[in-house]
């Protein structure tokens, strides 16, 4: 029987961990391939490149309007196969629980993550749970890591940026990171603003045909800038972006505006960045254009053969800024 | 530039964190597969069975006689792949560092276990860190994720088990908890005794030969005698152990008794039980023996069709004593 909250004694690998893991973690994640018993697990792969990629999630508060930890924990390590151009096949999950989390909200949490990760179709197939003593933790931490399997042909990286390039969009940008902080009530502010956490595979395999297609990301910490950055300081081009044409929700400006952030700095997790071809950048935003997701998708801006790396944001009076390298953590604990 | 403490903009996506991945893990982790500029890294992988599994690491204190929490990172893991009778192949990295950890020992724990996972030829191709305020981690969590390759042919599991086969252990039970423990100084005790961290994969391979064997695993946390309550729950069968043939080092039962711990349950992080028929039994103890992590190898046990699934150690005075389920937690954040 679990009691109402986490003790230490659900960490120490005897009876209360084995129960908190079979009454929360192996009922609600159960499959046919996940074996509370076995130490590691064998996994049928079909043919392709199989990639692999991680992620850590320490958000605050856990649960926020739009998402919480366990959604967010499957949504970003898929996403991160999506962009490189796979599909998300496998998850294994690591959980460090603070001593004194209730049990109930950890049972929300990890629900929420296995309906999430059954609406894309990928199967948490190891798990591993650590008690942190209480004031050493912040209620949950998580970490995924997921295999995906992509065609081989496939060639995207920054390394196929060129110069011409255009730039994409999916959608608003900044929602995450403004959803969060509101949640945080901090700031004694309150909207109806959900985060855009979402599953991106339907936006990034609907690009996958383009052969003008170079690199994808979703602009997760750090933002649009960030990823614009990215791509300048990796192929040695300037990326200019059209402020005008950068999709940004009313609720988002307004919070920015009042507590000096720059949503072109704050977190999505839901989103894409795409860099292609500009004689094909037309017809893929056309096609995002009529997926739910990407409704708001945009051509933000393009990348340039300029005298060196840098960012720049042309701006809705038609002046030029040169946008910064973050520094300063705008919002942590954000994802 | 790094500073030399860990602030909360090494966590935000921007320059900081870039200049921390760079700085340290990149530096230390260097290998043709890991690309910091990708969101997911495609692998080769030769014909085979592939498995995985992943663990969670908030040892405390972070360095220890024998071992830190960068060198279990992968030991831990990769462990869990070898006692399956997989070779590990590719492994992902997350940690979760809070806020004011020195960043040269972060680079110490980093590069420990770069040379870790160089000496089990094992790569890591991913990673993630996050950056936990002030106040909310203990310096450093962990989590690694391994993918090994295996022999389809094999069949190790709990599920293969049978009535009178025997039970082997590797090694003395107890090391690494009873280091850990005095590393903390909490007790105001010291010793010379060092933890028994390594990788099991030369004792692993060496028994992949013998048609009659069942299964293996490492026993960490909960020990011995956790091991045994497993192996007897899921088979339904008696665990017997003969209590004179465990081995145990002087300096561990000597702090056992001075504590009142049973040695039985705690951690090891280099040792494997193997359960095999007892027929070939005498011949998997000679190879062990041969080997250098396996000169004090024994046999310790066996499985029995009981009246009911239970744990029995036959003491040196020729009694029997029922072993409990582990309940409360002796050592708590002892990996």
């Amino acid at each position: 029987m679990l009691n109402s909250h986490i003790t230490l004694a659900h960490g120490n690998g005897g009876r209360y961990m084995r129960e908190l893991i079979t009454d929360i973690f192996a009922r609600y994640l159960h499959n046919p391939l996940l074996d509370i018993h076995a130490d590691a697990v064998a996994l049928p792969m079909e043919i392709g490149e199989m990639v692999m990629t991680t992620d850590g999630f320490t958000v605050r508060p856990l649960e926020f309007p739009g998402g919480n930890i366990g959604a967010l924990a499957v949504h970003g390590t898929t996403n991160d196969l999506a962009v490189v151009g796979a599909i998300p096949r496998y998850l294994t999950l690591n959980a460090f629980i603070e001593e004194g989390l209730e049990i109930a909200q950890l049972e929300r949490l990890i629900a929420s993550l296995a309906q999430t990760a059954r609406e894309i179709n990928v199967v948490v197939v190891a798990g591993d749970t650590k008690v942190l003593p209480r004031g050493e933790g912040s209620g949950l931490y998580l970490a995924t890591t997921g295999l995906g399997i992509r065609n081989p042909q496939l060639k995207l990286g920054m390394n196929q940026i060129r110069a011409g390039d255009a730039i994409l969009v999916s959608g608003s940008v900044g929602d995450h990171g403004i959803a969060v902080m509101l949640a945080r009530e901090q700031f004694g502010l309150r909207g109806d603003l959900r985060s855009d956490a979402a599953s991106v595979l339907p936006l990034t395999q609907a690009l996958l045909p383009f052969s003008g297609l170079r690199f994808m990301r979703d602009p997760t910490r750090g933002g649009l800038a960030t990823v614009a950055h990215d791509i300048s300081q990796v192929t040695g081009y300037a990326v200019y972006l059209e402020q005008p044409q950068i999709p940004i929700l009313e609720p988002v400006q307004v919070v920015c505006e009042m507590l000096g952030y720059d949503p072109l700095y704050l977190a999505c997790e839901g989103r894409v960045v795409a860099v292609i071809d500009s004689a094909q950048a037309p017809a893929a935003l056309a096609v995002w254009q009529t997926l739910p997701q990407g409704q708001q998708a945009a051509m933000i801006g393009r990348v340039v053969a300029d005298s060196r790396p840098r960012v720049i944001l042309k701006t809705v009076l038609g002046g030029e800024r040169l946008l910064d390298e973050l520094e300063d953590d705008p919002l942590p604990r954000i994802c």
